[in-house]
């Protein structure tokens, strides 16, 4: 993390070349190398072959996106956290509770990647028996991102939808105090037009990555965005980030508090989790991630076809009312077939350095480059 | 409509005392004998006595949460339109598709108070069998508000949830064009402190009718919010209101612009209703409104009264960050019980008046006042 400048850029082809320092050098690899150093990676922090391979995927589906956080950047945090014992490698996912379409379950302090994944899978198979399905899960850990779980059910034919809690570090309106965490989510709908509508977002104004990053360049930002540690307004990005003691405000005031405090209920309280600021039993530690997935099959009312069809439609008729719009998950489809054309992802010689002092570490055949 | 002035004021005990004309006179009277005269005038439009009793129920739950508009004062002109035949007293509404947990129907151009009630009922149905259950109708009319649903859902001891579509009236992030509806929606969940968790609103910075109060108090507003009839940015409330020809903008940008894109999902496509400025098939009238309505029933993972104590659990914990935060619902739910220790609403005779002039037409004895 520290040797990479992230800006975004999302209009730029390949977003790695953004967050080079001065004088770094960029490999392109393979997203099938990447692939396997993932995979072969978390087996040997522990992970067992499927485990390993379902939480790989994520990452390569966070990775194509282009977004250049919450992606293959965190892999080496992960491999550490797993190694130090922060994380579980081999956990026993527990079901709580199931009451015909609805079913919860503690994650054993897993990996949010694969109980991200697990409750996507749940909510799939509750959704072929019940047209919904909901499925939530405590005691796990980041989730990377949205975008992967959401994107493999829309690409098996479900609406999917996931949502995650951790600590309050949003404000609400009118106030400077933290209450609420940013209520991270994310939904996909099938297309037929080669890539899922797709929407991934916290629901304060900014994440604090967006934040390092304006302040990196020099930027201001909108003063309702965000206060700083005093609870004054402020332009300053850097001072409205949690690092900095500042407190993100939810969009739209209100609203957006509103619909973060639904994603609560969905996630704390419907997996039996945490709440706010609640302690974990046992462990006493703030913030602790649960995640709630639900899948819809609209098969029975309008056809797999249709489902795909009519969201089109949804989409081609936005765009002929303002021709060039950004429609939601086209950015990332865009990243993907970029890199496929190229052949591979180029990345920063820093990150490779760091994924190959672990593949060092644990015996496994580093990248090349 | 034109007697009134509305001026938002929440934090006032009795909300009608804002919205007088100077010189206009106040006549208070029992929710009870407004809840007779709205039956009576619905049923006397030609509504079936059980429908004119969904329905007053709906109005009766509107206004007691004294917002001022979206209630009370929209039964003239609902009246207006049964009588006229623009919405269909008699709606034979009908199933297209069920799939297990899933539903959707047209609603024989009904009135949305009626419709939406319908769909809110079917999804507890829907979920007392299936722990969670979605209900979607098209070809339906304006729900009034979401709270009266949401709020019948969670009293029932769910999770309710409701979603609206109508024609692009809004924006999208760095554009000028109206692409897509404002996605109002709602939701409620049990507590145990004698009211629910309760969240209404739509999904751009304002609606037109705080734009309007906001115009006519003199008051300027983020230039965030909107857009002029140019395209231009502004902070006048009634430049980029509708009626001017302006556009409103969705909250956080690409976030609330992306959870009105699922709105729409949720509504027009599922329900098999329009979708964007689509028009209807034989009227052809575009933006006609799809609602649905989502019940999660978590009696199976945590009980019915441990949904209730953890929802209080969680408003509470937010309270004690930050004391006398404003949590959802709770101002609902105090004009409401200042209306209940009042013995009455007090109601502008603006309003009274018109009320009673559709008594007069329809033979319905008046309001006394």
């Amino acid at each position: 993390m520290n040797l990479e400048k992230r800006k975004r850029s999302p209009l730029k082809t390949d977003f790695f070349t953004t967050f080079l320092e001065e004088g770094q050098s960029l490999v392109r690899i393979s997203l099938s190398e990447l692939e396997r150093l993932t995979y072969e990676l978390l087996k040997a922090a522990g992970l067992s072959a499927e485990h390993a391979g379902v939480v790989a995927d994520v990452f390569m589906r966070a990775t194509y996106r282009g977004v250049g956080h919450h992606d293959i950047y965190e892999l080496p945090g992960r491999i550490d956290q797993l190694l130090k014992g922060g994380i579980n490698a081999k956990p026993a996912i527990k079901r709580l509770h199931k009451y015909a379409a609805l079913e919860n379950y503690d994650g054993d302090n897993g990996l949010g990647e694969l109980c991200g994944m697990f409750i996507m899978r749940r909510a799939e198979k509750l959704a072929d028996e019940h047209g919904i399905g909901l499925c939530a899960i405590r005691n796990t850990r980041h989730i990377l991102a949205s975008s992967p779980y959401v994107e493999a059910a829309a690409q098996d034919g479900y609406i999917g939808y996931i949502v995650t809690r951790g600590a309050p570090t949003m404000g609400a309106p009118g106030r400077k105090e933290k209450v609420i965490g940013t209520s991270p989510m994310g939904y996909a709908v099938p297309t037929d037009k080669g890539y899922p509508l797709m929407f991934d977002a916290c629901l304060a104004y900014a994440s604090n990555g967006v934040l390092s990053d304006k302040a990196q360049a020099g930027e201001r930002v909108p003063a309702h965005w965000g206060l700083d540690a005093d609870g004054n307004p402020t332009d300053d990005p850097a001072a409205m980030s949690l690092p900095k003691g500042g407190t993100r405000l939810p969009i739209g005031g209100h609203k957006g508090f509103g619909l973060t405090i639904l994603g609560e209920i969905l996630t704390g309280l419907l997996s039996e989790g945490q709440l706010i600021d609640e302690p974990q039993p046992g462990t006493g530690e703030v913030g602790v991630p649960s995640h709630t997935a639900v899948c819809i099959k609209a098969d029975g009312l309008l056809g797999r076809e249709g489902l795909a069809r009519r969201t089109s439609e949804l989409i081609g008729r936005m765009e002929a009312r303002a021709p060039g719009l950004i429609v939601p998950g086209k950015r990332s489809s865009e990243s993907r077939v970029g890199i496929l054309s190229r052949g591979g992802i180029d990345v920063p010689k820093g990150l490779i350095d760091k994924l190959n002092e672990r593949a060092s570490l644990l015996d496994v055949t580093p990248l090349t480059g």
